[in-house]
Order: C-alpha cells, then structure tokens, then sequence
C-alpha cells in the first residue's frame, strides 16, 4: 500500500494563502462560491408539457411485455441473500440456480410503493435537491477512467484531477450534486479509494455526493462519512436521505452480487437508488428501440421491486440508458436520434410508475468540436421535453463516457444554464408587453436608450460562459479562438478562483478521525 | 456592365464528362442523385404535440396587445399604391404622412382569409412540398454577403461559390428547397444577377426557390422564369404557388417600397408570401421577450392583412425572427434561451391564426466550433417542439447570417436529418417489442450475432455524416478530425459527385432565351 496518497487536503489558491484565512478574511467560502455566480440555478423547475412518442396503447405494450419478460424469462440475481428476500417477497426462484421469476402482480405490488419525490440532503441546506415531480437536477459527469484538458491531453485518471473536476463541479450552481467520482483515480489504492475520494468530496463540495456499490463495507463507510459530514445522527440519516448510489444492470437480465449487496445496505438505509439497466440496442438489448425499452423496463422494474423488498418507501430512481452502437464498428453511440427517443419513452414509463426519472448528458466524440456539442444538445433536448429528474454526466461527460474533459464541463456548464434559462417562465406583464415602450418609440426609431430598454438591458438576457459574439474582424484579431479555447482559458480561471466552502471544524475533525482510523484498518481488503 | 460573367452553366463532373452524357449513361440525374441519398426525407411530418410557453390568457394578451399597436400606433407604409389598397380596405391613412392605422376587427377579418396549408410547386413534382399543418419544410442558407470554406477562408459573394452552394442544396433531400441566394454573388451585376442567379435556380437544381423583392421588374422576371421552368401556362402558375418571396419589416413598424410593391406583385399572382418581421428584442423591438413578440406580432398580421387585401387566399405565411443582442456589443445573437422562447411563442402565434409557421435555423459563431452546433441545435429543439412548419437558413448559415459556410452546410444536413429520423414514429409492433428475442437471449448473453439483430441491423440507426465514433487510438491515429474537418471533406466529395437533375430541353431552350433578351434589355435599371 506504499502508493497510497495522502488524504489530507494542501488547499491554496493562487495567493498561497490557506483556506482557513482565505475564509475569515472573505466570510464563508460556500457563500462566497455561490455569490460568484448568484446562486440562480438551484432548484430548477420543469414546467413544460411533457413530450411523448408512445401512445397509450403503445406505453402498455412496452409496460406488459416487460412484465412478461420478468414473468416467464426472469432475471439471474447472483447474490443468495437477495434470492432469499426476493423469494419471501413470494418471488419464484428456480433452485440451484441464480435465476427467479416474477409475477406480474408482485412487481406491481412492489413499485407502487416508491415514492414520487424525496429530497436528497446536502451537508449545506442550501444545495438539498428535491427529485421527481417537475424538478430538474443536474449531477456531474462520473467514473470515467481517462480525463483530459488541452495542455495535457488524455491520461490515466488520478487525485489531482479528481480533485480539479471535484471543485468545478463545487463551483457552479447549476451542477447540483456530484455523481460519482467525475474520474477514477487509480493513483489511489482500492483499497482505501473510496475513503479519501468521499472524504474530498465533504470538503471540496457542501453538495449531496454518490457511493459507489462494490461491496458492503466500502456502502457503510459513505454512509458514515455522509452522516458525519452532514452531523448527523443515525437515526437522521436514517430519516433523510443523504446518499444515492447507481445500481446497473448486468445486462441483459443480470444483477450482479456487489450491486445487489449496494440496493441491500442503501435502501435499508433510507437512501437513495439509483436504478438504471444500460441496455445498448443491438448489443447487451435487442436492436430495435422498443425492444431496447422492453428489456430496460424489465431491468429496472426488478431493481426498483428488490428496494421495495429491502424497504418500503425507499426512495429510488427509474433510470433510462438506451442507446444505440454505432452499425459499423459496434462502439456505444450517444446523443443520436436513437438516444432521444429512448430517453423520452423511458420518461414515459417512469411517470407511468410516477416514480423520479434519471438520464444522462451524453455525447461520443473524441474532442470538444461540433459533434461534441450536438450530441449533448440533442440529449438536453430529448431530457428536458422528456422530463428527465435527475441527470447523470450532466457536465464533463466526453468520449461516450470513457474521458471526464475538463473542457467539456464549461462547455456542459454553458448549455445546462441555457437549458435552465429556457425553462424560466417568459414574463408577459404589462410592463414585458411594453406598449408604451412601442409607442415612445414609434415607427422608425430604435430601443437602444430607452428608459424601458436601460431598466432592463443588464439581466435582460442569458450571459453565456462561451459563445463569442464578437464580430469577425474583432474575433480574428484575438486569434480566431474557438469554443475549446474558451472552455480551456475559463476551466482554468474557474480552478483559481475555487474556495472551499465553509464546513464546521468539528465535523473535520471527526471525518479526518474517521478516515483515519478506516486506513489504519486497511480499508476493504482488495486482492492486490 | 463588362463585369457581368456569363450564364452558361459549363457543368462537367470530376471525369470531365459533360452533364448530358452523363444523365444518359446512368439515368436521369435527378433520379440518381435522389438515389444517392435514397430520398428518405422528403415530405416530413412532425407529428410531435407542440411545446406552449403562453398560457391562453397570454397568448391573447399579445394578440391583443399587438392589435392595439396597429390601432392606435399603426405602421408606416412606405409605398403610395399601398395604402391606397390599404385605405379601400378600410384602413385610416394620415393624409400626407405614411402613417396608416388598422382596426383591429379589419385585421382579424383580412388574416381569416389566409390558407392553412398549401402547396408549393417545383418543377420536379417529387419535390414539391406541402406548407402549414403538421409538415415540416427546410430551406437553404439565404442572402449571406459572405462565403467561407476552411481553404479558401471568408470572401465576398460570388457566383462560382453560389453555384457550388446551389448544387449543395440539390444534393441532399432533407433540404428541400432553396431559400434565396445562398450567398449574393456581388461580380454579377445588379441589373441582371437576379436573371443569372435564378436561372442557376432552374437549372442547377429541381426544387422550388425564392425571389427576392428588390422592385417590381425582378419580381415579374422572377415569375416568368419560375412559370418557365415548370412549363406551364401563365393561368397555370396563377392556380399553383411556385415560388417564393420573403418580406421583411424595416422594424419597427415600416414596410418600405420594395417589400410592398414584393407583396402586391407575388399574391395577386397567387404566389408565396414569407412575411417576416425582424425584430431584435433591445435593438428594433422592445428589450423584453414578450414586447418583441408584440412587435413582431404587429409588423406580421399588418404584412399577413395586406397579402390579403391584394388577394383573398393568396398563400402566405407568418415568420418570426424574433432573438436578442449581445449585452456587450449590441450584435444579434442566436440561438440563445430567449430565441428559443421567441421561437416556440412565435408557433403560438401562428397556431391561433391558423397561418404556417416560418421560422429558422440560426447561430452567431464565426467558425465551426462546439458553438455553431450547440446555437444551432438549440436552434432546432425549438423549432421542432414549436411546430415551425418552413425552416428558413435551415443549412450553412453561419455567424449571424453573414456567411454561407460550406462546411456549416454539412453539419446542418446532419442535423436535420437527425431531426427527421427523431420525428419518424417508434416502431412497436410485437416484432419491435422483441419479446421472442430476449427470450432466445436469455439473461447474460448478448444480441451481436441474434437473427433478430441480422435482420435489421444495417437499417436500424440513424447513419451520420460527421459523427467520428472511431475509437480514441483509431482517431488519434486517423491524425484526430474535428467535425469541422470531416465537414470540409464531405462538402468537397459531394460536390465532386453532383449532378445537374434532368430538364426537358425545350424548357431549357426558353429559359436561356428568355434570360438573353432580359439581359439584352438591360436587366433591371440600376444607378451604377
């Protein structure tokens, strides 16, 4: 274990001054961060009408068929203590094998019990995200095993990079929980990876953050770390939930041991689920979209029935990710037109369960260039007509998920905030109406300086991060830079201006204590 | 006018055959170059329910609102035979002024009369297309002074940039008509440009095109040469709308001469009327949303009534082109949050007066970066749920319409043929639902080699132009293509594979004739 980093956080910004002065001298870091971009994205709402492609008819044919397929095909579940629940839950589960069966009546006995909405417990209040309903939650990209920026191209995921992506995704509001950890960093050893990542996450962020499920002890380490970071009790823990984790499907119709054993320990816990099947078209799901669905509705259907089995009332997720493969090499292709018609299906079916609907932001290109930007359009534009809840690799998502870019978030950032500036209600006042304003100016004239003009010009309008505007003779004289360019001069200016957020000594100290003593344990033994 | 190059089309293709040999050894060439792209989005329908951001009572209050500017502000009608037909009509002209001020009941009256749907015919009647309702209509890149490609950078208009950008057109079906000049070829002279560039229109292509109100003498050699092209009687094209003309408002509130005198010649002739205010919320039009949208409602109905009074039922269509400008400069922006509103309320709009819906594909980037494509796919998200039913600058248009970019082009016939494969309906026939096919999978294996997948893989997704999904080594070995990159190959290869679609010789013989006494006449007098 000789390659474990520290977990101790040597927090300077660019003046060298430490966090704690920094703090004092500016009043608390989380408001200092939140003032810097004035806070005007959180708790985004989605008052549009939901789009939808399936008829009634063909929503329940999809709804019925999957049913069959849990019904007559059945899912292999490789863990026996989730047999065993399943099979009190009057689940049929064939002897000697890892396969159960179930009746279709269960599944709807059991699913009914999840809840709509819940709220997910930041350590700062401010940053609780409501899910479900007509909310709208953005989460930052995760678990890629590459990350990249321009100067230093794609390499290998690490702490240092964890901890950049970690702060931007601190640094804007409209990211509004971390989901995961935005790169894996194999610098740290598994062993004790998921003590230093989570403990990052409860300094660098005061947002609600992601455990991974891969095995128990690493689920009750976050569970500890999520209480003592919020300082808590058990029992509020219990009450509130403070942690979710994403449970995949091994697909098609498996679920593993370690993700069984996450849906066993979180929802027992109170916490939340994150259910979600990633059923490729033609690859790990049948090649045509509606079989796709079918197959993602049979997966999560039986995840989302097993925490109801663990608890009722557990909150959790239906969580879509049909995509298509690309027909010429079988590579994951996202943000296609495939993509935007599984995404607002699966919001179908998800209210159809009037259970939270999870999706993702995604795209497949290699770099930050057009493709980059229209894959991710067309999901923003699939998961917000579709009524997606809560969105996954909502920033920074790159390279059909292989890359977090540090690029791409500011360029995430920028469309997230247009989406949540699109979905601010158009004020139709009198004053917005502005008939006086038409009649001042009359035929001819113009509304450059206009009293109606000058008391609104300044928040008139979206601002955005990247979009140069600026003609072409003034842009060609600053270099011709492009999108990539701006995202990289800003991902930059944001890292320097990151404060941490305020967090109260004694919690980190009991959160250090904690991490700490789980090392000096050894963390969760590894084979390696 | 030594400066005005000839109209002979000189075509050869890469092998130096000439046009008509090639047609006879492979077909008629429109039917090959449908067959090259397999005319798979001719006639789209966007069956999707539109997107509202008014509630009734809003919608009425701009409505309203907009009637109570023609009333009591009214408009300034900038052409002496116009408001002659406007005071007959019953509108109140100031005497000795341009003022003319509208009842509002004389508005609602005059609109009710405008079609709902119609057709406009080309001379090829497969690519006719059908206006209003649930159809969705997309038009080339028009009237950019500028053209640009990756070598040989941004230049002025000229006409081997426009022929190329014409044939471009031709080449794919999803753009199913041109949308004016493509780029103004400035070293054609004014006098006769109209003659060469529509004749380019005829030839180069076998869609329906535009003309542009520029005086009553191009309007008039405008239906000539259309009434030729499609070898029909003058009452014929009286009975048929063939083509188009786009009239916009000297916002806010004028219609000046040109525009006019456009209206009076293309509706008595029963011919196409895009009626199109431009109204920049904070520049011609209030800096409020719902303000710009009074305005561009007032400015539209008046255009709409007048094509009316010329003639009951002449074809018309109401345009909205509604965005905001850049807080720091004061230049138009595109495709932002408040244009997308602009657009889905302009739908609204349109919607209540039964008159289709025009609008357009736009973005403000002066290159092709992530930027172009995420302005202009936000561009189409609200087009699309909006319910815009005539997509003007559908393809290539580039920084705020200044330039005609080939490789713009590409991208955005990619785009829009994402857009056209999202509208097709999901299959969910009990084949699609694939029942049988997880079944034969079973949980664990995988659908790769499936006679399921067999049977419909090479059709089931949606094939890119651009999407690079190679993987990051096989990329990075490729040398790392942008879209940009691969936009700028497949323009050039297109172009290498174009050819001119059939015309029946005799039509040809007359428009060639028709174009040398017009030119031998002079063209259209000009001042230089």
């Amino acid at each position: 274990m000789s390659d474990i980093t520290s977990s101790a956080l040597p927090e300077t910004d660019s003046t060298g001054a430490p966090a704690e002065r920094r703090r004092r001298s500016g009043g608390r870091g989380a408001e200092r961060v939140r003032s810097s971009d004035g806070s005007k994205y959180l708790n985004l709402v989605n008052r549009l009408a939901r789009t939808e492609l399936l008829d009634p008819e063909a929503l329940e044919d999809i709804h019925q068929t999957s049913l069959t397929v849990l019904e007559e095909i059945g899912m292999d579940v490789m863990l026996p203590e989730a047999r065993e629940r399943m099979r009190a839950a009057g689940a049929d589960v064939t002897e000697g094998t890892e396969r159960v069966r179930f009746d279709r009546g269960l599944i709807e006995e059991m699913i009914a019990s999840a809840p709509g909405e819940f709220t997910m417990h930041a350590r700062n209040p401010a940053r609780n995200v409501r899910i479900g309903g007509k909310n709208l939650v953005f989460a930052q990209v995760a678990s890629a095993p590459f990350v990249a920026d321009r100067e230093g191209g794609r390499r290998a995921g690490n702490q240092e990079d964890y901890r950049k992506l970690v702060k931007l995704a601190q640094s804007y509001d409209v990211i509004h929980l971390t989901g995961g950890y935005p790169v894996e960093p194999i610098d740290i050893h598994a062993s004790v990876r998921h003590l230093d990542c989570l403990s990052d996450m409860v300094k660098l962020t005061d947002k609600v953050f992601h455990c991974y499920s891969l095995g128990r002890q690493r689920n009750l380490d976050a569970l500890e770390i999520a209480r003592i970071g919020r300082g808590i009790s058990h029992d509020q823990l219990d009450a509130e939930p403070s942690l979710f984790t994403v449970i995949n499907s091994s697909s098609p119709l498996r679920l593993d041991g370690p993700m069984l054993q996450g849906i066993i320990e979180m929802s027992s816990r109170n916490q939340v689920v994150v259910m979600t099947p990633f059923t490729l078209a033609g690859a790990m799901a049948p090649v045509t979209i509606a079989g796709a669905l079918v197959q993602q509705n049979a997966e999560a259907l039986c995840g989302i029935a097993f925490t109801q089995m663990v608890r009722k009332g557990a909150p959790v997720m239906y969580g879509g990710f049909t995509s298509n493969v690309d027909m010429k090499t079988g590579a994951p292709a996202f943000g296609t037109p495939e993509y935007m018609k599984a995404v607002i299906a699966g919001g179908q079916l998800a209210r159809r369960y009037g259970i939270p609907y999870r999706t993702s932001n995604t795209n497949a290109s290699n770099t930050i260039d057009a493709q980059a930007a229209y894959e991710s359009a067309m999901s923003l534009w699939a998961l917000t007509q579709g009524g997606g809840n809560f969105i996954m690799h909502a920033a920074g998502w790159s390279e059909g998920g292989l890359t977090a870019s540090f690029e791409k978030f500011i360029l995430d950032v920028d469309m997230l905030q247009m989406v949540a500036e699109f979905l601010k209600p158009l004020d139709v006042s009198p004053d917005a109406l502005a008939l006086d304003a038409v009649r001042d100016v009359g035929p001819g004239g113009h509304y450059f300086g206009t009293a109606h003009t000058l008391a609104r010009y300044e928040n008139a309008f979206y601002n955005p991060i990247l979009s140069d505007w600026r003609n072409f003779e003034t842009w060609t004289e600053a270099g011709r830079p492009t999108t990539y360019d701006h995202a990289n001069r800003i991902f930059k200016e944001t890292l320097a201006r990151y404060e941490r957020p305020a967090i109260d000594p004694a919690v980190e100290e009991e959160l250090d204590a904690f991490v700490a003593r789980r090392k000096a344990e050894g963390g969760v033994a590894t084979d390696f």
